[in-house]
Formats: structure tokens, C-alpha cells, sequence
């Protein structure tokens, strides 16, 4: 506990980012004020999300600075605390930032039980992937039995729960994922059927996948998986727009839905969401999400790779799809 | 009576229609057999959705056939009557196609009272024009008093109504169209502002027409104007997708949204609908549409163009974006 190693935005990338983008810097280790705490890093969550944050465009949430350090979410132990809510030892999910140590007023620390899953399963099935999977699934989607849930990004974190999730509600779940590895990966997550968008037959083995339609598209993708999806779609379907990981480093213009007119004809709705908006029911979507669990009925799976200065690289593999599941940085 | 002239669909056009798509006919009056009407067409609605009518792609209705008359919606009256619930020298709504002379077995046939309006109001505000602009703002639209309502197309059959009709809800109605000519006769109907798209400044006049953003789009259009409105709307905003006029002559693909990914960030729902799924609410609209306009509050337009033969002329000038209101042909 000598030093405070920290991974800062040094530039906004264009496009895909790259180690120019990042800058790695040593400082002390922070002092907690009066009502603070002193947290320790043990794991950063590695989330597609954090290409929006490093972006200047319109957002739901401010973009980071140059030179602040990367914004992340992660499990901390306490190692000092001030604030009477807290105490040494506890562990918390918390915005650490990609750094070994932060400060916190307390402010969206939430405490986190070793006992109840292993500490990263509070970054994936248990943190915001599981509530993302879960409201948007159920909330905004509001599956009916026997109907066909199609999924993008299935082997993301937050894809390969919507489809465990759906298999729960008795829906059919298909996923897209790229390569014959990540597909099989689904058919073991329990989805009826995966389609390998790499294959270069996106929209006839779509077809094959879903041959009743597609009644709600969980997209994490956009682009052209998003228009593919818009050709299947039943009357009354429900798109949930969750992310759009393929237009994140476009450096042209994001490339919009051509298929969106299909809203028309079906008299389907096409809706976007951000998962805060859900906080308050966080806690309850929590107990269903790890009763499934402990039946057998919801497998978390987590992708860790080990090293804090590995950031730049490890969230590359967001964008290249080399995660299996929730991506996760041991400290 | 002697003989009934018919438009027939001679070819699918490619791009915007033209002369050579279409053939004139002429046959002999049909007789009506048991239970059957002859109808003798007064008025036919010219229409954006016919141009989906006439092409081949998935849609919410079989497309017209090579050769077949074109279907369209009109006002008749029935000059020969085989089935007891019309009698001759009622004024009914059909659809009539575009001919002189039509059998119906009374089937989706309502008939209408000179008393109530004049005739070519019931294919506009009392027609499915109304039943559009009524249904896509009020209901999937969900208007809230004080919300600021942006409509597209806003000078034509439907644009017209929807921007009184959100006047009559206590809204602030903003209306987009092309040209001088048009922006004033928005503000004649009661918008609040009106822009033009043809201006040039598409994006900052948004800005300045919509001071507090945009909760509720009515799109007609498609296109630029969509993108432009995606950029302006407010969290929770509701696009209702009606028609996308500039993409239907279309020779490339769609050109789709690229700014969709606002529905995320804004946690907004793009909807589309047909008005045909309201039919079994259509009366009472139309008695809400009818007092409104007794009371002074809602003025029904119609541009009337003289001559079933103009019928290919006609219909392009919705292209054009040349017509003030409901466009109708007096045959």
C-alpha cells in the first residue's frame, strides 16, 4: 500500500482505441476525509458501455475528462473507513475508476456478500449485466410465453443471460454470435439455437433459426445484424435497443436500421433503455436472478483477465468479441 | 352509363412512378349480382400509402397486381342495389379503385351523410386521414398537456390535422414542410411554428422551433427530417413512424436513422402502426373529429384536383410534396 497506480484518458480515440489513448500514471495512495473511505480495488468491470464514456457525443452520462482517470465500476475491499455506513473489511461494487485505490463519500456503494457468489459475479450476473438482461428482458420486452426472443452479442455478458433468462419464462431463445466456438458456447448456455454471424448467410440462417419470427430483439449490435433482425420481426415485436457495440468505433456516421419501415407493417416498437433507470428495483431483480442460480437454472459466467495495466488491451477485446461472457479485470 | 374508365397498374415503377406505369381502360359497366351493389365513384383519395400499394415488398397488405385496377379508397354512390343494407342514391365510402363504376358486397362499405359534411371530407378528416392523425397522436402517442409535439409532413392530409388536434390538447404543436408557402399555411392552421425544411438550416431551426425539445414525433417523412428530429428529442419522446414519403421512390435501400441511437440515451420508443387496426374505434372518432370541426376548432382541408384521367399526374404531386391537405381527385 505504497502507491496508487491509475489507467487516465490521454486522448479521445477515433475509432477503435489504442494505447494512445491511454496514459498510465503512479500517485499516492488517497487520504480519506472526514465521512470518506479509503477502497482498495479487487476487480474492474469491462463494459461496452465505456466507449460512450470516452466519447464527446450526447450521452446519458457525462463524458470522462482528459487526463481523469478511466471511469469503471468494480469490487473493493475497505481498507479505511470514516463513514459510520462502512467498515475495514467490507466489500463494496462501487465506481472505482480503473485505479487501485479511490476515494468514496458512500454515495452508490452498495455492500457485496463473498458468501452468497464470488466476488465478480457482482460485476456480471449480479451487477449491471444481470439487471440489464433482466429488465430489459422482462420489463421493456414483456414476453409472453412460447414467443421467439432473438438476442445480439449472445455471448456478452448481458446476452448470454437474456437467453438463460428467456428459457426460464418459457420463451424460445435464438443468438447471434460470431464463430462456430461462441455458438456452441449459447447451445450450452441453454438458447435453442445460434446463429453464427460470421458464416456470411446472416439472413437465411436467421430464417431457419427463427422460423416462426422473432416477437422481441434483445440488440447489443446495431448495424447490419440490426437490420437482419428488422426482416424477421412478428407483428407486435418489441426491439429493445441495449447498446450498439458494432457502431461504437465507427468513424463514419453510426449506420441507421434501413429495415426500420418493417416498424410500420408490423406495428412494432423499437425502444431504448438505460439500466440506472432501474435502481430501485435492483434489489429485487438481485434475489430472483440468484434463486435461479441456486437452483441450476442460471449459470454466470465470467471472462478474467489478470492485471490492471492490461486495461487498454483487455477492453479491446469488447470490440474485437473475444469475451466469453462478463469481462472482468483481477487486480 | 355507358362505359367505366379504368387506371390500371400496367408495370412496378421503379423510383418515382411515371406515365408508362400505368394504362387507361375502358369496359363496360359491371352488373351487380345477388346480394351485390353497383357503386358510381364521385371522389377517390390519392394517397402516400398507395405507392406502398404498387411495389413488392412485405408490407401490411397484398400488393396491386399487374393489370389489375388501382386500388384506392373513394366516395360512391350506389346507383344499383342488390343487398338490403344500401339502398340506390346512398353515399357510401368503398374502395371504389380508380374507376368510374365498382361492384361491392357491401363488405367494408360505410356509408356517409352529405348532411354531416361535404363528401370529400370523408376522405380526409373524417376518412383515414383523420383516423390517423387521431389514433397515432392520441393514442400511441400518449400526449401529455405542455408537451411539444413535431410533425412531418405537417402540410399534408394528415400533418394538417395532427397539429390541430394537438392545438385542441393543450400541446405545442411544431410543424415541418417545404417551402415559404407552406410554413404560413401551418401557422394559418394553428401551428405554433413551422419550419422548412427546404430552408437549409434544418438542424438549428429545429433548435429554435422547439426550445424545450421534441416529446412526440409524427413522422411522414423519413429520411433527414427523421434524423434531424432524433437529434432534438427529450427523454421518455415517443416517434410515432406513420409514413416515410421521401424514401418511397427510393432506388437505393432506406436510408435508415443513423441518429436512432438517441431511443438509448433518451430512453425513448419508436412505434410504427397502420390505422386500418383502429377500425372498431373509428366512429367514435369520428364524432370527437365532427364536434371539434363544428366548434371551429379543427378545419378539414382538401385539395381537389378534377378528372379520373389525372390520376397518374395526381398522385405524383404527393411526391412533390404539391398539395395542400387531403388530396382528392373529383372524377
Amino acid at each position: 500500500m505504497t502507491e496508487n497506480r491509475q489507467i487516465r484518458l490521454a486522448s479521445r480515440p477515433l475509432g477503435t482505441p489504442s494505447a494512445e489513448n491511454w496514459s498510465f500514471a503512479k500517485g499516492p495512495v488517497p487520504v480519506p476525509g472526514e465521512g470518506e473511505m479509503l477502497l482498495r480495488t479487487l476487480y474492474i468491470s469491462v463494459d461496452p458501455a465505456m466507449r460512450g464514456w470516452i466519447s464527446e457525443q450526447r450521452s446519458y452520462i457525462e463524458p470522462v475528462a482528459i487526463n481523469e482517470v478511466m471511469r469503471a465500476g468494480g469490487i473493493a475491499e475497505v481498507v479505511e473507513s470514516h463513514n459510520p455506513k462502512f467498515q475495514k473489511g467490507d466489500f463494496v461494487s462501487a465506481l472505482t475508476g480503473v485505479q487501485d485505490y479511490s476515494l468514496s463519500d458512500g454515495k452508490g456503494v452498495v455492500k457485496v456478500d463473498p458468501k452468497i457468489a464470488p466476488l465478480p459475479t457482482f460485476l456480471g450476473g449480479l451487477g449491471m449485466p444481470g439487471m440489464t438482461a433482466y429488465f430489459g428482458l422482462l420489463d421493456l420486452g414483456q414476453p409472453k410465453e412460447g414467443e421467439t426472443v432473438l438476442v445480439s452479442g449472445a455471448a456478452g455478458a448481458v446476452g448470454g443471460l437474456v437467453g438463460q433468462i428467456a428459457k426460464i419464462k418459457g420463451l424460445r431463445a435464438v443468438g447471434i454470435a460470431g464463430g462456430p466456438d461462441k455458438c456452441q458456447y449459447l447451445l450450452d448456455l441453454g438458447y435453442d439455437a445460434a446463429v453464427d454471424y460470421k458464416a456470411g448467410n446472416l439472413y437465411p440462417d436467421l430464417k431457419r433459426a427463427c422460423p416462426n419470427g422473432v416477437d422481441i430483439f434483445f440488440d447489443n449490435v446495431g448495424g447490419d445484424i440490426l437490420d437482419a433482425a428488422l426482416a424477421r420481426i412478428n407483428r407486435g415485436a418489441r426491439i429493445l435497443i441495449c447498446g450498439a457495440i458494432s457502431q461504437y468505433n465507427n468513424l463514419e456516421a453510426v449506420k441507421g436500421p434501413k429495415n426500420y419501415l418493417a416498424l410500420l407493417s408490423m406495428r412494432a416498437r423499437m425502444e431504448g433503455f438505460v439500466v440506472f433507470d432501474y435502481a430501485p428495483r435492483y434489489a429485487s431483480a438481485a434475489v430472483d436472478l440468484a434463486n435461479w442460480a441456486a437452483k441450476g437454472q442460471l449459470v454466470f459466467k465470467e471472462d478474467i483477465v489478470e492485471g490492471l495495466e492490461t486495461f487498454p488491451e483487455t477492453f479491446n477485446k469488447l470490440f474485437k468479441g473475444e469475451n466469453f461472457g462478463k469481462l472482468v479485470i483481477k487486480v
